[in-house]
């Protein structure tokens, strides 16, 4: 079917590949015009505005709006709100946060346009693997969008099948799921990701035990010099804690061991932090989706003033004179 | 080669089926009689005590411990330890705490006894997948007990091959490793199950903050009522937190996705505790490892004394009256 | 000088109370008539509406609202606005979200009146203790309501003074601080509030370390049976955890020591979730000021999803058969 | 009465300054010279090895070891067990692990000798404010030795006496608790130790957030530039999170309110650490007093390895390029 991509980033532009590949017609567009003129020499027709892409489309339009979150985003859904018309669908794979879905769903449909938002996951690997997609809007939307959503999911594929699950909505093992309305999708990816941010720090913490191991603060007889490497490859062989995420591992300390092209600064998006924020709304428990947050806080800082306070109240108390700064 | 096991549960039962099926002679005993009898009829020798085990192996003689660790492993291998000669080779499989290992090869070592701890990963499913081992002794013992390490490990199968090994030790991707000096490989698998809580717990946190979305102390218009299952089988195809204890999670939700057949209340062993200690001995921050520990002592708890203490704190200094305790 | 006081609750009644024994002059209305009669026959005027109480005042008038945070709150603000004039002001006592005020004092400028936010710590002790006061607000209004905050705060007393504050605002010494502009005040008092989760949190569950100490999980000859109300009242009396706190646990243990009169289900209010909230915003780690949040959220759970589904997991992988629900 | 002390350091030198100043009678030893000569200097008797110490000590003999703990006290209990007789009283005033105390004084008890363990709290504090001693041992002896004890807490003064203790012990109210067998003084301060991380922790996160207030990543209109010295100083009157420690942060706030003479490197002892493993042990939840604890870890740390096994996923999966090391 046909689609419009507003967005030819690193995901939208493989959007565009895998949809094409596939037989769909795709019109693109994106403020970078090499962008857009690479895509169309791959045989997507490309848009010199977004007025220029809504009117290449046939009604019902759908156009897939792939931008960064934030203001991006929301000044181009906010555009194409004028620009489209009553039975037409608006798509945001980004990552937005869910309550400006609901928010813009709501606002949309008083002009009879229909809003779906995709939460994407796959990341560079998912023009070869497909995309895992949580979605959320109206059921007449998503049932529409179907054929295009069908093709960027990664299919069966050579996973095991879950046992137990016959009468479920087949397209869950496709890859792909309804999630329920407007913001469930988003919402889905965004705890998605807070799960993420909770595994990853489970093995960073492993790893940091298994390094530490020969640290020269245990008595000799205990201390072992472990290969991280090793680790990490044998995990992924029968054990509990295999995972995709522990194949990255694997890969990433295979090629060195000691990570040293790695400074430790770890950036984190928005999904972590609103899936704390989330948890506070619900009054639910999530000590380990905060605590792999604030590790990554604590990464990107030199010394805190919390420290620095710890080290001035044991000086008062105590008379500890600590590492002074600077010396 | 031939192999005495001592301790036929099902972890030890399952060994060796693995490996007389594979042609390996073993010699097994239990102090459950019938345990004894059914592995016999299956191929391997029964006897009768250990004194009998140990007569019935040829020197060099190795024998496999798989017992509950503490007690029950102590005594069998200080017995052994009488019973065996110079040259002979104990290994422990069960899930012994790496510093009784490092004790242990110690006080074997004079008498010429090598000692090996082997960790073992794999549960119930290892008979089928083999089992992920982290090994920890002497390099002639380890290499010579070869052999029957890899009729255990599960081999290359179909897990994609990490690139970057070449020149690395081979066994790895076998699914077994031989870590270091004794102790080192029940310390991997220590830390191996330090890192399953950690993953177990920011799904469980995941799940739970998915399903509370729909709680009536949200705004009406930002809840969602989620499938959990589904939501499970999705993430398994083409995200980044797919791994097997979310193909688990699959399972179990497929099957009820209430979880309603299960009580909540969470045990813990050893290795999780073990590893915290292991943290703070080497200074290493684990804040995702205790949290997923601590969450498990807490499922266990009804109502601790710290909250009472909490509750009462808030009534001295608000007069907030909190629910009373039977009422 | 004159005031204003809307809403008659426990803060609200003592507030009047302690101004009027000072000589202030109160106007003080209440939707609940009875506590109006109340405080008017203590010397202050009792108005019929807010209307009336508004006409009661002689400009600038000074309106202090006390009432629940939220949709209280906010009505009766916004009312005021219609009902005061340019040069007056309105004080808001309660516990309002600082964004809150942040956006009020904007909207309320444009018409010329003033608004001050007033962070109040010292819960049902402030009418004899005087209370902790965290302002937010424009100089001038915050100077011109100086007597009532210097009549509201407590004093010197008799703790003793801080070395090396010579120079600084004699105000804060005396018990009340002017922050900042509007939100400023509710801000300090909502870090506050997050900081008293934290070390009630930290009490907590020292206390419970030490009760668990005759657990017989442990080896007999290391449990002691420790007196939990000697404890706080030994930590009193010149230990590094003396606080108002540790006096209050103290009581409350004197009076039982079990506590078996409290449940040990906590509640929370909007302080300690907003501090969090604050905390991801800035990207400051806040560990225990969450562990503190999180574990009150997780004394009123009975048995939470999350943890069933470790219990799950633990069964697939492991046969673990826990404790079943309702059994 | 009269007393040995061994170990006159800060601690030691300052409990023989106020006993000696109370009328008792103290034979002290230190292996530096000089300290013995300086308190002999102040009116106590200076011994010149260990065993001249016992000499010059009446039967029963008393001896206060005031040493680091480890091999220092372990060396000098063990010798002491050889150069004294039974009903004499070994006194271990310093920071022993509590496990250490249940060993030693059973095998003291085999020679008629008593150990008691007094864990100290006051800090460099004590010799003005006295010291809040938590004391294990059998009761004959503890109650041999009180009136050293008594001298050395802090007395009634003018703390408020807690209501509702009318037959209790009335040691407590004077600072000292005789706590239960030999070791439970050491367990009780080493809980003290652990609680007091948490306190600092609580206030540390607080000041770190009302710090980043003015933090250029939030909007504008939401940003503050706050006091650190004056909201210390204002929490210590009248509001709930008024504390010992809160007085000492104020005083360091007021002397340097960016602390920029602090590094933040924060130091941990033992019982810190010994704390988290006794939560281990009993199966208690201690996130606040381990995440206090590992925040002290990280703060002794650049990047760690486990922050740069987070990269490297990010890396593999998302192909983010973090901060390189180095650039």
């Amino acid at each position: 079917m046909q689609l419009g991509i507003v967005g030819l980033g690193r995901m939208g532009g493989n959007i565009a590949r895998r949809l094409t590949k596939a037989g769909h017609a795709c019109v693109v567009w994106d403020r970078n015009e090499g962008a857009v003129n690479e895509l169309a020499s791959e045989g997507n027709t490309g848009a010199s505005d977004l007025a220029g892409l809504v009117k290449a489309l046939d009604a019902p339009r759908v156009v897939w709006v792939m931008l960064p979150s934030g203001a991006p985003t929301e000044a181009t859904i906010s555009e194409l709100g004028t620009l489209l018309s009553a039975g037409d669908i608006i798509i945001d794979g980004g990552n937005s946060f869910y309550k400006d879905d609901i928010r813009r769903a709501a606002s949309l449909k008083e002009k009879g346009i229909s809003y779906i938002d995709v939460g994407t996951s796959g990341g560079v690997w998912g023009l070869e693997r497909g995309y895992c997609m949580m979605i959320g809007g109206d059921k007449a939307a998503v049932d529409h969008v179907d054929p295009i959503l069908a093709t960027l999911a990664p299919g069966l594929g050579d996973i095991p099948r879950t046992p137990g699950r016959d009468g479920r909505d087949p397209r869950v093992e496709q890859g792909y799921m309804h999630c329920g309305p407007a913001g469930s999708g988003h919402f889905v990816k965004m705890v998605h990701n807070g799960v993420e941010y909770g595994l990853m720090q489970a093995y960073a913490e492993g790893f940091d035990i298994l390094k530490h191991k020969d640290s020269t603060e245990l008595p000799e007889n205990e201390r072992f010099s472990l290969d991280m490497a090793d680790i990490a490859e044998v995990w992924r062989r029968g054990s509990v804690v295999s995972s995709w995420l522990l194949d990255l591992s694997a890969i990433a300390l295979a090629q060195n061991e000691t990570l040293s092209n790695f400074s430790g600064e770890v950036a984190d998006s928005g999904e972590g932090r609103w899936t704390v924020m989330a948890a506070v709304e619900e009054a639910v428990s999530a000590e380990v989706l905060s605590a792999a947050l604030y590790s990554r806080f604590r990464s990107r800082q030199d010394h805190t003033f919390g420290e620095k306070l710890l080290s001035a109240m044991r000086f008062q108390f105590g008379g500890h004179v600590e590492k002074k700064s600077g010396s």
